[in-house]
């Protein structure tokens, strides 16, 4: 399972900041601890970069390459942002990402065909909602699967995102339950090893104690790993995940255990 | 998933003192601690009490019984004691267990058939020992299940205990992997809900910091939990244990999510 920090988003004040102002110590600062943390990939979500989307992101995608090697999450929905961000990319690039909705198909999955990246898709429906029940996800799967061949990108570059919601929604619990279904049945059903992804702090969302949050993420991400996750969208900063997560690589994938291993 | 404490042992010099005096007050007030802990049922483990085992064991069941009417998992390998234990327990009993070794089979595996009681299977061959491999261990299971029909006990008695083994045993991270895999097919392979058994504390045997065992109890637990395991036994005392194995009954069982609910 591959930690991708979910730090460098918009949603951070003092990220929003650097980004709008295009100033580089403070993005630079965050990779690097990011990074040190023990992340394998970093998302750079931007938002939708209403004002100078090209420059902005480009410049985003430059200052984030200029302290670290890990392969970039380009994380807006701006197709024009994503553009420029792919243009200067030299990192691995995956395409953070897409789904059923038309502007999306029109303008964000042929940048992956165009750019030859990997590219997220998330099973949500045509008006971006979520479904509860597992078999409609599994639905969404195999139409996100079918747009991928129509635009003429292998199916090895979809990365599927089974979308967890807040537990406090409505339907909450099914939902992310039924994800773990989703999970554990996606390589079965198209019949390749179907990459996966999810972001823990969607968990959670609100203005709940983080300490409370981070129990509900520490006991959650290991069932999430146990279903075949392939990687993982954690807030760096919350060490005591991040020491779960890697113990559930641990756990899943060694061959001998040590307590050096997992680090405790 | 229900929780049964694994307090009760032989090994704690103080309840072991207890059990060989006959002296009731130390395992009345450790019952009444586990229960206060939230276990829903409390494993009476003696050993295999070589002195008067039939007065020992029904003392035992009797005392335990004056402070709680949760189910009891009678645990020992004397089918003398177990016996007088069965005759004495008003409470709900289960057999803590037997195998496929022939003087289980011919001692232990009878008397869930006279006393109409549960029985836990331990997923073990002839000689005792645990398999690597998946497939070995859902053959034992449906041996076990044999084992069962040939006594004339129905299948539904049995609870199959896969056997959690210390990570740290020459393949024990695959041997636990493999015991994620069997608890999610035993319902498959044998076409009725199998009820399941694990005993959690094996997985970190040996002299580390209790800091250390409980991390990683919390991290493979809600794997266990999301395979389906129905009963694990815990150390009451590890909170932290307690507190995430609720969070797994939530987070697998509930409609909606209420913070006061996981404890948070």
């Amino acid at each position: 399972m591959i930690i991708v920090a979910d730090n460098l988003h918009v949603i951070n004040p003092c990220i929003a900041k650097a980004m709008a102002q295009m100033d580089a110590a403070p993005i630079r600062q965050m990779v690097q601890r990011c990074q040190k943390a023990g992340a394998g990939a970093i998302d750079v979500c931007s938002g939708p970069l209403k004002k100078s989307p090209r420059e902005n992101f480009s410049f985003l995608v430059k200052t984030v390459e200029s302290v670290t090697s890990l392969p970039l999450l380009l994380d807006t929905t701006n197709a024009d942002a994503l553009e420029a961000g792919l243009q200067v990319c030299t990192n691995k690039a995956i395409i953070n990402g897409f789904s059923l909705e038309p502007a999306k198909l029109e303008t964000i999955l042929p940048l992956a065909v165009t750019y030859r990246t990997d590219i997220i898709g998330y099973l949500l429906d045509a008006n971006s909602q979520v479904s509860v029940d597992a078999q409609e996800m599994m639905a969404t799967a195999v139409d996100l699967f079918k747009a991928c061949a129509n635009a003429g990108l292998p199916p090895q570059q979809l990365i599927i995102d089974p979308i967890i919601t807040p537990l406090s929604w409505e339907h909450g619990m099914r939902h992310n339950r039924e994800v773990l279904s989703v999970l554990k049945q996606l390589t079965d059903l198209l019949g390749f090893p179907v990459r996966t992804i999810a972001g823990l702090s969607n968990l959670t969302s609100g203005s709940y104690k983080v300490s409370s949050k981070i129990k509900v993420a520490q006991t959650f991400l290991p069932m999430l790993a146990a279903a075949g996750l392939d990687m993982v969208l954690i807030n760096m900063d919350h060490t005591d995940v991040i020491q779960t997560a890697w113990m559930c690589k641990d756990l899943l994938d060694f061959e001998t255990f040590s307590w050096a291993q997992v680090n405790c």
